[in-house]
């Protein structure tokens, strides 16, 4: 598929058919994809979780508001926050781990629809009942979950905002 | 170009020919690839300074530490941090305007390698000297600069951490 269709066609999907991913391809996701985004000064602070056991996905959903729908899979982007630290001082854990973890999402999320599966990056859960869940050591911080599966439709297009680009000077 | 080429064959470019970037191709980047990325409730507070004139250039270089080689241009990406406020709470300019600025640029740094374009994205400069330099309202506050342009070399490719994936409780 060429990169425009991937980074056009890509959906926030809330809503999933149960069929399961195969660990291949969740595996995927992350070793072909997620990894390869740029990280600060190259630290790859990141660590990921995926999540397919069925008693994990129900209690991540009963303190996570944003994640919709049953999707059958989840990759639980975190940052080693003291890595994070040592490595970028106060910027590492504050600003440099979400914008790493972001990117990462972004090419699991891009190369999940070119194999015709559906995602969506949620922000809004209790990241500390999470990593309470997960087992996930204290200096281990969930930043995204991305939920993943095969979409039940395929939500209309977004109409994106034309007026926010302009050349040079503030016009 | 198929999108693990894209997303692996991506690299950091720190050294640039001086070759100029076509408006339409820097145009292009941010309307075909970076709005297209998604945001937090479909909030789209992101805003794109695209970058040629060379006084503007050097202007920016001489504040962004992180800003190496001497590219052609220059897609400062910005988000409204008052309208982030409004929508989303404290959350909006700490966290969700990092992380849909970071996704954007992901989008634009992948499809401006399928055109055969380098990029680097850079989080080191001042901002308030830069918001000062690009004429920014106050509440537009640059979070990241992607440089662009012809890359002057193809640098090694960085090794990948591996042992940073793992299926349900933390291994």
């Amino acid at each position: 598929m060429e990169i425009l269709n991937v980074i056009q066609g890509r959906r926030s999907i809330r809503r999933y058919r149960p069929d399961p991913v195969s660990v291949d391809q969740l595996q995927a996701l992350v070793s072909e994809a997620g990894i390869w985004a740029p990280s600060a000064g190259n630290t790859q602070t990141w660590r990921f979780a995926v999540i397919t056991n069925s008693l994990l996905l129900h209690k991540i959903k009963l303190v996570s508001p944003g994640l919709l729908g049953s999707p059958p899979a989840l990759i639980v982007i975190c940052q080693d926050l003291e890595e994070a630290q040592l490595k970028g001082g106060s910027l590492g854990p504050q600003f440099l781990a979400i914008a790493d973890a972001a990117m990462a999402a972004q090419n699991i999320m891009l190369y999940a629809h070119a194999l015709g599966l559906g995602t969506c990056v949620i922000a809004s859960f209790h990241r500390e009942a999470l990593q309470a869940i997960l087992g996930l050591p204290r200096s281990i911080a969930p930043i995204f979950i991305v939920s993943v599966g095969y979409p039940e439709c395929t939500p209309r297009t977004p109409i994106r905002k034309k007026d926010v680009i302009w050349f040079n000077e503030y016009k």
